[in-house]
């Protein structure tokens, strides 16, 4: 089976628009930013270990968290639903009442869609932002001097998930962490609202690692973190001692904000922001680079792997 | 189970929002319309009688054509593609082939979407449109005196469908026109981008009874239609004596536009139309009227049926 980046390289070539790379396209002539998310049940996730609350929820906080890191405002959402025969009604109202909460805080709204039945739960939503006074960022934005900041805590989620799977005893923060993220909307505005140079910003949804290489890789730099910088909750380590470096890096679903601004952008930020590197030159072929402060460290293992390899 | 009328009012009612009515919601501020549509493997297509090609071709058009039926340009198409492991490559290829083919006569173009795994094909395609220059219509328009119009055949794609699954002589047209159909943007266009009043138009996706129905219930008029004034292949009739009624009527798929305009306005249309009946106050609870000029017509069981009832 080919990855899905693989498979995004196929349709990339296909069709040969200067559009796909962003988790957003950008259409400049429309003012606005597109993005679009398919969740297959047993692929993405389960009955058995999400509502149709929760489901609602993230489902929708995904798309919302798509357009706050391209730097728009998300403002419109349609939501394909297909759904197998059965106690519709009870999903659809709950599934809705998720989504809801998701957009309370936001100026979005659900405007349409489209119902059809399934064997299987299939949800496909598109998100449309409005970049209007917003500078939109793009993987591809990074610049060798510009430092690299984040929103929050890394590995929350993934740690959450794991307590769950495992049936470890619960933790409210890190399992709410994995059910109900929150996307950074407040953080990303401040950055697009204010800033006028070019800019890379994506959200951790696949893992901080993979945002920080993406952005190298797009950018042509290497991306130089200090692990002793990155914000988790200590809990991870607790819970899980041997692996809660892969989950910080590796986790994803904690949909924080990873971006690369000037220095003297930072001021404008009012301190809402943690900065964990800087973005270098290329050498050779790193893209990433985690620096540790002891060098001995046990995770040495991890800290390899990070150094040239894009993990599996 | 209920039935996709009721699941969205369900919908609509969870989320009590403006938008949510027509098969495009038009978001004024932005100067949009989106849509969105779900295909489901075995639900809405079927490996054995479409090719990956012809199913990219069908998805983007159904989209080109709904954003068509709005009154505004189709400009750009996000596609949500979740596919089993395998053949993904050609697959991939296949597909996009089709939906360049269904775009080349157009200026929309696909920006992005996104491609997961899934165990079987589910397709999700969102489609935006610029409101710029075009009045956007809404199925709720329709005035009484105003002309019911239609862009041409009706029942080609649904006679073109029981040829292919009753293993018939093929008629290259009527599969055609199953296969393949073709969004009316022109039509469409003639008439949002010239028209000032307010006009109901709709496309025939799930058939002529079901789009003069939408319009008449949503609009509380009578859509009179005369069956003589309706074009249709005439090899339908030789094809199925019996039913060629209903295939015109409930078939589907034909994708072509009904639209209701004051009669001032056809001359702008350089007699690129076809008048198949009027809008007429409604009479008791009459909301389709369909007449035949031989009253004594053998297909009076159908006749009854659009006089007072919704079809199953």
């Amino acid at each position: 089976m080919m990855k899905e980046n693989e498979l995004i390289n196929v349709i990339t070539q296909s069709l040969n628009s200067e559009y796909i790379g962003d988790d957003c396209a950008y259409l400049k002539d429309l003012n606005i930013v597109v993005s679009q998310d398919n969740l297959v049940e047993n692929v993405h996730f389960s009955k058995e270990t999400m509502t149709p609350y929760q489901l609602g929820y993230k489902a929708t906080m995904v798309n919302l968290s798509d357009i706050a890191a391209s730097g728009a405002i998300p403002k419109y959402l349609t939501i394909g639903l297909s759904l197998p025969v059965g106690d519709n009604k009870n999903f659809i109202d709950d599934f809705y009442s998720g989504c809801k909460e998701a957009l309370k805080t936001t100026e979005a709204e659900i405007v349409g869609g489209d119902i059809t039945g399934s064997d299987r739960i299939f949800i496909s939503i598109c998100a449309i932002g409005k970049t209007e006074g917003r500078k939109i960022s793009s993987r591809s934005n990074a610049k060798v001097g510009q430092k690299i900041i984040t929103s929050g805590f890394h590995g929350s989620s993934a740690a959450g998930l794991k307590i769950l799977q495992e049936n470890l005893e619960p933790d409210t923060n890190l399992i709410k962490a994995h059910l109900m993220p929150i996307a950074q909307l407040e953080f990303a505005g401040n950055i697009s609202s204010q800033i006028d140079e070019e800019y890379a910003m994506m959200d951790t949804s696949d893992g901080l690692f993979d945002a920080l290489f993406k952005i190298g890789e797009r950018s042509n730099c290497k991306m130089a973190v200090d692990f002793e910088r990155i914000m988790y909750d200590h809990k991870i380590q607790q819970y899980f001692e041997q692996t809660y470096k892969d989950l910080i890096f590796f986790g994803g679903e904690d949909y924080q904000i990873i971006a690369t601004v000037p220095v003297e952008f930072l001021p404008k930020l009012n301190n809402q922001y943690t900065i964990i590197g800087d973005v270098l030159e290329k050498t050779e072929d790193t893209i990433v680079e985690i620096n540790f402060e002891d060098s001995s460290d046990k995770f040495s293992e991890m800290s390899t792997k990070c150094f040239n390899h894009f993990p599996d």
